[in-house]
């Protein structure tokens, strides 16, 4: 049977030590036309919560209805004083590109002002773990500067974890990631004239 | 910019009002090689927790140190009174077959008698979601008839949703399931090495 066991398939040379290689931060990335991009590092930060790490989420995605679910189980848990704490981040009226199309420029500043927030956080250190949600579109749209992300990714101090997720992850994202996990639509509701729905889709 | 907008892509002829597709009961599978198959149906959870409904999770693989973020996650959810109810189901001290292989034909009636309780629900209408948690194993294996599945989910009443997730999902099942997503692994920090990690891979 293939279960996965946490054995890693070989051991580098890279001088650390087992200890060392446990605790090393990590960039992971969920991209690919599938469904579970966000809900899987939604799902990820429950684990956090549950170590009581600080957990910072950055929607780069704003909308009516998405994923109101999970943030509201993530401020409840947060709330509750039974793990860490978790901030969530809308990115303000501006982020709302999908509802309002046309108003560009407006909406490249702010998806710049959020990335300046993260990064302010991440020299800081404020989080244990990052969720930016939908931030692969303002890398892709050419808001955002690669460069400045991988750089700053790979210098971020201390143990922090990042999860990005979004459709068409940047090559140089994909290469600086220490985790890729691409969903594949293999079938979904909607082709069949299936309505996204309460509780399934938001 | 290709963002999901919730609008199906084509009508279906099959004399439902929108209303009767939208609340249609779904049938959803996440397999694949990669990672993020059980973490997004737990991330599901939350929207559905979130509507106030009664979430069931049924896991059929136990292991001391997975999952456990999200089992603590959702029971305090659960027992927060903001949202639905959470039940967990770990299926006994039996169903450690991870840690004690070699003892297959109990874990083979274990995951039978698991199974029968999910049926025991389904036509109760206990829950309004289900997570059957690496449910895809005993049906590879066996232990579990497919036909009897398939069946099953096509027979259970009400608006009852229902998510599986595993490897290897048998090829009528994926026939049976509305939506089906295939998580594949691109890049994984073990292959590299990496040790999993609190917080990340449990």
């Amino acid at each position: 049977m293939h279960m996965p066991q946490g054995k890693p398939s070989v051991v580098p040379e890279d001088g650390l030590t087992t200890r060392q290689r446990r605790t090393r931060p990590l960039v992971m990335v969920h991209t690919g036309p599938g469904k579970g991009k966000s809900t899987a590092a939604f799902g990820t930060a429950l684990r956090a919560w549950n170590q009581g790490w600080a957990v910072g989420v950055f929607q780069f995605v704003k909308s009516a209805k998405w994923k109101v679910g999970e943030e509201r189980a993530l401020r409840v848990l947060g709330d509750s004083g039974e793990g860490g704490t978790v901030v969530w981040h809308k990115m303000g009226e501006g982020w709302s590109w999908i509802q309002r199309p046309g108003a560009e420029e407006d909406h490249a500043a702010d998806a710049r002002e959020g990335w300046e927030q993260i990064k302010r956080d991440l020299a800081a250190g404020t989080y244990r773990l990052y969720v930016l949600d939908e931030f692969t579109y303002p890398i892709k749209w050419g808001w955002i500067d690669v460069d400045d992300v991988v750089a700053t990714l790979a210098g971020r101090p201390g143990s922090q974890h990042v999860v990005i997720t979004g459709r068409d992850a940047h090559p140089d994202l994909l290469a600086a990631a220490d985790l890729v996990t691409e969903m594949t639509k293999v079938k979904h509701p909607m082709d069949a004239g299936q309505k996204g729905q309460r509780g399934i889709e938001w």
